[in-house]
């Protein structure tokens, strides 16, 4: 985390909030410790997708210490809206979802074919004719990108679940 | 999806946010498909974190079948910061991150076992002395939810990978 003290508004350079929106970076600026000015597309981001005024209220009503982290995650939520205007961040969960439901179901699986061995190593007169070899799953999954958002918008749309899982 | 011709508009009732914002809700107006006077939470919640303005801005620049999954994922973007506002929806993205992730690990530990047994049955002699009985993994994960967003909190915060794998 940028220190105030260390900020750009303790510097001649006002932060890359105060430079966008053409003021005068005082001293005790919200913005400065977490919008510095060799960064000037993070303001623009947050500021297109939140605006400036909800972000100081937002920032405004949390503790010094919790203010890089929500800065950082409105960033990563900005970011995704623009890359994404449909879905943003949220197309992201709900492939995650889906990769832990996937994930799931394939463990389970393997898991069962596990037991089934182990039984028959406990008991092999049990399974003295089962020659039938279980071969592991290979895990198709691949890690979230662009081509399964797209996917996921020619299917029609996602399911969206609670963010805390209720 | 709310057709127009159906929505508030059409009727004496005005939309959620044009009674929210105190103006006459005209018809063509473009948030009263999407924000029905009977769920004034939506736009509420909407309009706290991102601004009519921006959402009008944006929803202008979609085609109109993308509308109603924009707006929805708006929603559930605006929820979830209402619930957590340092990190919103971005700290279930962060769970489920390492959900996928301790479940891979863990398939890939049943699937290691798995090739072991299937070994010993095609080629039982060289494991007669086997009698080690590797016990199927039982994941321990739950999905994401308020306590484990609570964990990474005191660990400090989350680490964000892009949103598109990259």
């Amino acid at each position: 985390m940028s220190s105030y003290s260390s900020s750009s508004a303790s510097s001649n350079s006002p932060c890359a909030a105060c430079k966008f929106l053409r003021r005068k970076c005082m001293q005790g600026c919200i913005f400065a410790p977490y919008f510095p000015p060799e960064e000037p597309q993070k303001f623009f981001n947050v500021h297109k997708i939140f605006g400036a005024s909800n972000v100081t209220k937002l920032l405004n009503e949390l503790l010094p210490h919790q203010r890089e982290d929500a800065v950082n995650s409105l960033a990563y939520e900005a970011d995704a809206r623009m890359k994404d205007p449909v879905y943003g961040c949220v197309g992201a969960i709900s492939v995650l979802q889906q990769q832990v439901q996937l994930l799931q179901k394939e463990l389970d699986a393997a898991n069962a074919n596990l037991l089934k061995y182990a039984c028959s190593y406990c008991h092999p007169s049990a399974h003295a004719g089962h020659q039938q070899v279980l071969l592991p799953y290979h895990s198709s999954l691949q890690w979230s990108n662009n081509s399964d958002n797209e996917q996921m918008r020619e299917k029609g749309g996602y399911v969206y679940g609670d963010v805390d899982g209720s």
